[in-house]
């Protein structure tokens, strides 16, 4: 049976939808389909040789034999989320930021992956009209959410370092000075291991960052927050020391959003924010008409990854694992890209390089290089997907994202041979 | 280490949250916290002892085991869902149907369970402002979905045999009258054994409502939809063969949604929808924001179960266990309830019992009764709460409902008898 599809113009759709677009990975993906040999080097999916197959099979197999455990894996919870995780969650952030006194369990909620947990902040703080500032360049399904929410974006400069400060003086001021202050709400950051660029911004400059926001909320009229985005903190290659904001003096201004997804398995998907109130609330009431709550489940599976300490060895292993997957990537680019042509800076973790090319190699989805690479079998991510529509400056469009996350490193090896083919006729 | 809550008037939230109430059942779950002998006959909660966990158990095993499986079970999936699941989807409500041809499982999206979809669906056609019609009275946390986006709902009258096509008739034309047609986009309806009333709305009225929708597409500008909530479908005590609106010959304007979570287990946060374009690709590209996808793990179970026969199986026992259990609490109800002061009618599946009590008596949760059926450690949901806010009518105050999902039968035969001391009283 036909379902007939709705004239268009008749659909009756809602502006948000109007305004949505389809995701640049979802258009990107529509091209693999017809191609066969193609290699992704495009998604930030994990390894799959190393999903941890037979340690979920394991716990799972526990946990369903497990009297109490089981019926309640197996049942509703709460909208915010799973007691035992949230604590879990608390004592392991605590940890990790080394602080004296952890967290208490009650600021987290358990989220469908960190993405929900954007999502859901970004309903609970901004209306359209509104600006948050990114970085430049930042996580593109993240600049998704604000298009189609009809939030203005705002570009913050990045060096090797993490974000440029001094840029984002310049930002708040030419903010204030449009009197555009009260409709700033947050400032984005991926603080570690940065989706596109790779690059960390540290606690120091976080501080700095927390100051200056502070520094307009009284021309603001309300308070100004630091969304950070840890979701790449746990894939360094070494651990890292660096704290996130949360251990700041004044971190009832920090958003912070963790994910299990990418260091344990992408299919469970478990993410988690740390939030003070009143937007917590704002986010639970929220999260209640969306879904009343993440899955038991996969919260109880988490749960018992961390308390086995089944976690934290599957960690130490894809530490190594991604690693040894950047160095190879890192070979073959100097290997097969044209000398002097590309540059890029070694990421420390993380699941990404990102390639900077001559400013007049264009890498967008229609360009020459772009058809040409994929008609090398191979997909890369246009860099200017990643950058925000910003009056302030015109969008660069010579840099690309390649990943070394989801390919095996014979695919690699030969993704980067072909793209380097391509980055010699472009 | 604590983190301070902001001053709620600085905290900068979006009027969407501002909007957004606590849900009913959130509220009444804290007056639960205090009370560990209270019975809870207010939450839709499945059964927990017939929770499937040792067939759960059997079928992660053996997809844990399969290589190819086990991996795409533990990796990111796409927005659209698992096409396993979608097509197993597409066959069942086809053949629940009765269709000669079946459904294109392109039409299915897999969401976290079916409350997903009602959210995505509303972001998909609703500006705030507009209307929808419910019925009176409807699922209260849909209810929360409207009034938190700023969607004002109005309200179609309810008979034994479903909807009153009388007033849906009157409904439109007041609307039409009022000029307020070009914001009305969809009519929600849970058309098998309703949350709250356990009524069902058959497949010629269904027919006959879609009709009148159609007939005012003009004056709205814009298509016009039935939204078919069949979450209680597969709990028929006996096997319906009442068919759904998509068996319609114009079902283009048919929204279907069903759940896995509710008939298997509700910790495994499995639902659909099946959904006509161009509302289907605004409905993927927005959940594409929300978490581009849900869990593959879960959707892998939920294939399994179906294709194993493991699903059907077990639905089978919970209708001979809720049927069982209805009847048990309304034994229990003409005991212990005041002879002459409760109405009701018998269910033939889902969760609950709607009960009528004289218009003198309010069941709110402010009201002498609520007090007193806590007092005696007993839950209701009071029946205000799944009234919309409709200025065309005042909202009837002595309803309440009461669910044989969750307790056990004797907390039924407890729970029932303490509200009925509660009723003597009020």
């Amino acid at each position: 049976m036909q379902i007939k599809p709705v004239q268009p113009r008749q659909a009756g759709l809602s502006e948000l939808a109007l305004r949505t677009e389809e995701p640049p990975i979802t258009w990107l993906m529509s091209a693999v389909l017809d191609r066969p040999k193609l290699i992704s080097l495009a998604v930030g999916f994990t390894d799959s040789a190393t999903l941890p197959v037979e340690e979920a099979a394991d716990l799972l197999k526990r946990l369903l034999k497990n009297k109490s455990r089981s019926r309640a894996a197996l049942q509703y919870g709460s909208t915010r989320g799973l007691p035992e995780l949230r604590q879990l969650t608390a004592d392991r952030v605590s940890s990790l930021d080394q602080l004296s006194q952890p967290i208490p369990s009650d600021n987290v909620v358990i989220t469908t992956g960190s993405q929900q947990l954007l999502y859901l902040l970004t309903e609970a703080l901004c209306d359209p009209g509104d600006i948050v500032l990114v970085e430049d360049p930042t996580y593109f399904v993240y600049l998704g959410i604000l298009q189609s929410r009809g939030v203005h974006a705002r570009a913050v400069r990045m060096r090797p370092d993490g974000i440029d400060l001094e840029h984002l003086e310049q930002v708040l001021r030419e903010l204030r000075d449009a009197g555009e202050l009260p409709r700033l709400k947050l400032f984005y950051m991926v603080s570690y291991f940065q989706n596109p660029t790779g690059r960390s911004t540290g606690f120091q400059k976080k501080l700095a960052a927390l100051d200056l926001l502070r520094s307009v909320e009284r021309a603001a009229g309300h308070a100004i927050y630091l969304l950070e985005d840890a979701a790449y903190r746990e894939l360094g290659f070494a651990k890292t020391s660096d704290r996130s904001a949360l251990a700041a003096k004044r971190n009832e201004r920090v958003f912070y959003t963790g994910t299990y997804s990418k260091p344990f398995a992408t299919g469970v998907r478990v993410g988690f924010g740390i939030l003070p109130e009143p937007v917590l609330g704002a986010v639970l009431r929220i999260k209640g008409n969306h879904d009343f709550g993440s899955s038991s489940l996969l919260s109880w599976l988490l749960a018992e990854a961390i308390h086995e300490g089944v976690y934290e060895r599957h960690l130490a292993c894809l530490r190594v694992r991604y690693q040894r997957k950047a160095r190879l990537m890192e070979r073959a680019m100097k290997e097969h890209f044209p000398a002097g042509k590309a540059m890029w800076e070694p990421p420390q973790g993380g699941l990404y390089f990102w390639v900077q090319l001559p400013k007049t190699v264009r890498t967008g989805a229609r360009s020459k290089l772009f058809k040409s690479a994929v008609a090398n079998d191979v997909l890369y991510v246009p860099g200017e997907f990643c950058y925000a529509e910003d009056r302030a400056r015109s969008k660069p469009k010579h840099e690309l994202r390649i990943s070394f996350g989801a390919a095996s490193e014979s695919d690699i090896r030969l993704g980067v041979a072909r793209l380097g083919k391509a980055l010699e006729k472009g």
